[in-house]
């Protein structure tokens, strides 16, 4: 089958079929770092009807499509499960159009998200998603994803800037959704049920997103703190204040002592201790202030309090920035979950990741979006041991949390999701994914 | 058939059921003003279960439902259509759960949104969807049209604050949707694909909202200009500067006459000229800060500029208030639209408004929410003739704009929707209705 199949791709869209065997390895993996099976060729398309032709032939053949974007992912949403074809749209890249006075950019799916932020911050307009990988991140994997981010706080996730998007359905029809409005209500929401859809649905070309003035000043404070708990409470101090930052930042103990090993500045300002970071923005004078009282409720409960403006925050961001890298070395085997709990039930959820750690073979840990309840938690392994990470979801299940807030469910997490979402519920996705894939091509046994 | 539908209907929910003549003509009819049948009973449900009790008898004799919540839709969603049984959900009301801590707020589909917003003061949050019939509009109408409203430049729409919800398939399904977490993305995101689509896919019985804190202060600034030109260019200029208003209001000069005959407060500060409303919230610091140099900036082509706090701001509001009253009384047959616009296109849409009015049986007049492009489009008609209407919706999109910004498609907007939405989306709609709703019984010829 598999030359038929790829005389059939090549007459379709031969200029864009890859099928040396080093290409076929690079794209079948993802960040997720899970096991993976060798696709039988790769297409980089230049448009939609690139993209709906190579949708026809998998039809023809029943053979999966993995869509893929920059294979940042951390849930295995781009990996290559089964024998199919991979999709690559990171050459499907750049700015469209960009507008001021609309406040909105269109871009193909394969531009990374630093630089929508660039061509954004350019003409003094804000792109608010800001996933630590933006750098390498593309606008087509944040809307399969439902990106969120460090501001999510304020601005929202990806599907909160989603205006319009070209679609290449399981049916390889071109559909263009949306509007190139600030607001449409006309019709079903079909663009936001295909932000988070994991490119399960369709295979995003291009979209249209929403952009807002930039604001004119940042600032930032930092606050350590003796214990997680007083973080937290003094984190809720904040916020019940009036206050509203575009992020609040948490990091805990363990993460901020594997900061220390890998970065003097962590080390000398957190010393290994849970810290807080707390960012603003506005016009000068407003950020100014909102520092001052962040400064102020902070100091209250913390070992040391510190604030930063405009590129000066920077200075603080470094502590948090090496987290992931730090992790990483510290142990053979990561395993990382992306929870998010009712925001009252944090102290709870992190007495019971302190408690999962079992030294010197099991360390638990988190760090993340302290404002949104949605914390990245870290379990350095030195066994094949699962069941701190069952005990974790389960757990989070109990207090009406979720097992993903932002990375999705991929791969890595599918054994989990009937714990969480009914068989009822689970049903009806499945035959909404047989209107936009009736063959059942796109990214299959993924997601849900 | 409809003494048996009654008898069925009594013996699943008998309490709940009302066969009155004078209930059936009340429920027949929304803020549409448009033509109605009398439906053969009105079931008044107490819970989920008498919902789904109630969609099984329906499904069963293939007959029609029409959900109803405040029933101040513009667009004729609860607009009884065709015989058949109204569920009025204006009983199920109250809030359920609301928690400081979380910043969310549980309540019944019937709670009125000003009610919400009530609760959510009271622990010092605070509920961002402030559509102008909040004092009479329900929870579960607004996510069924997914409504805007006065802030939505700033803090987004419905959509933007559903977390979860309970919700009664057409097929009797009670399903969950959603997690009671700030951010989740575990499956598809149905509970977007809900908001938005106007009682056709299934009934919301219940829904956790997001609450942001509530800020401190608030600010407005009002500016009266010549033209309706100067007006709009000076908006661009306040949010060109890097400033976020909550609210961007604009008024139009045919308006402004209009309430200047209802109210003594626009007749003396608009005069029947053009005026913009801009209102900030947030530390009373940066309020202020903002306020004023949102007066700097429109000081320069305005005629006179006034500044406001807190509950001063009311006084510069009462001009824009008087609107929707005023315009009514002001002709025998009044249209109103809800367009659209890419924000850069305005000043065009402006000038074909006012190029429709043909003095003395056609006026033509704008007001609404310019900063997000969504203008409410009124015709004072002394006439039957809908050929302005037809030109301002084919401007619209000509100018990549949308029929519908807020108010949804409904049963008026209904046959435009296919010069907006091409026929393969709209097959995908309704195929995607057939999912939820298998016996087409939910709010039939509505919406797409």
């Amino acid at each position: 089958m598999s030359r038929r199949l790829l005389e059939a791709l090549f007459s379709a869209v031969g200029e864009c079929v890859a099928t040396g065997e080093a290409v076929r390895i690079l794209c079948a993996q993802d960040a997720s770092r899970l096991g993976w099976v060798k696709p039988l060729a790769v297409v980089r398309p230049r448009s939609a009807d690139d993209v709906a032709a190579t949708v026809r032939v998998l039809c023809d053949f029943g053979v999966p499509l993995y869509t893929r974007g920059g294979a940042s992912g951390l849930s295995g949403g781009a990996l290559v499960t089964r024998p199919g074809v991979v999709l690559d749209m990171a050459q499907m890249k750049g700015v469209l159009r960009i507008s001021r006075r609309d406040r909105t950019v269109t871009a193909l799916a394969g531009t990374l998200i630093g630089e929508i932020q660039k061509a954004a911050a350019a003409l003094n307009l804000l792109y608010p998603p800001d996933p630590a990988s933006a750098a390498f991140c593309s606008l087509g994997g944040n809307i399969a994803e439902n990106a969120g981010g460090l501001r999510a706080l304020k601005y929202g996730t990806t599907a909160h800037h989603l205006l319009a998007a070209t679609v290449v359905t399981g049916s390889a029809d071109i559909l263009h959704l949306g509007s190139q409005t600030h607001k449409n209500v006309a019709g079903l929401n079909l663009l936001s049920l295909l932000c988070g859809s994991e490119g399960t649905l369709g295979v995003v070309t291009e979209a249209t997103m929403r952009l807002l003035p930039a604001p004119p000043a940042v600032g930032c404070v930092s606050a350590v703190f003796e214990t997680e708990e007083a973080a937290i409470e003094a984190a809720f101090g904040v916020l019940e204040s009036g206050l509203l930052p575009r992020a609040l930042e948490f990091v805990d103990g363990v993460c901020a002592k594997a900061a220390a090993r890998v970065s003097d500045a962590a080390k000398n300002w957190a010393c290994g201790k849970p810290f807080l970071i707390v960012e603003f923005d506005g016009t000068e004078s407003a950020v100014r202030d909102e520092c001052g009282q962040a400064e102020a409720l902070l100091r209250a409960g913390a070992l040391r309090v510190a604030a930063a403006y405009g590129k000066e925050t920077e200075r603080l961001w470094s502590a948090r920035r090496v987290l992931s890298t730090a992790l990483t070395s510290a142990a053979p085997r990561k395993v990382s979950e992306d929870i998010c709990v009712p925001p009252s039930k944090l102290p709870q959820i992190c007495r019971l990741i302190r408690s999962l750690s079992a030294p010197p073979h099991i360390t638990a840990c988190a760090y993340g979006h302290l404002g949104d309840g949605n914390l990245h938690v870290n379990f350095l392994l030195h066994s094949t041991d699962n069941a701190p990470v069952e005990r974790l979801l389960d757990a989070v299940l109990a207090l009406r949390g979720t097992i993903t807030g932002e990375h999705g469910v991929g791969a890595a997490k599918l054994p989990f999701l009937k714990r969480q979402i009914s068989p009822e519920t689970l049903t009806l996705m499945r035959r909404i994914k047989s209107v936009f894939d009736p063959a059942g091509i796109l990214n299959p046994q993924k997601a849900y």
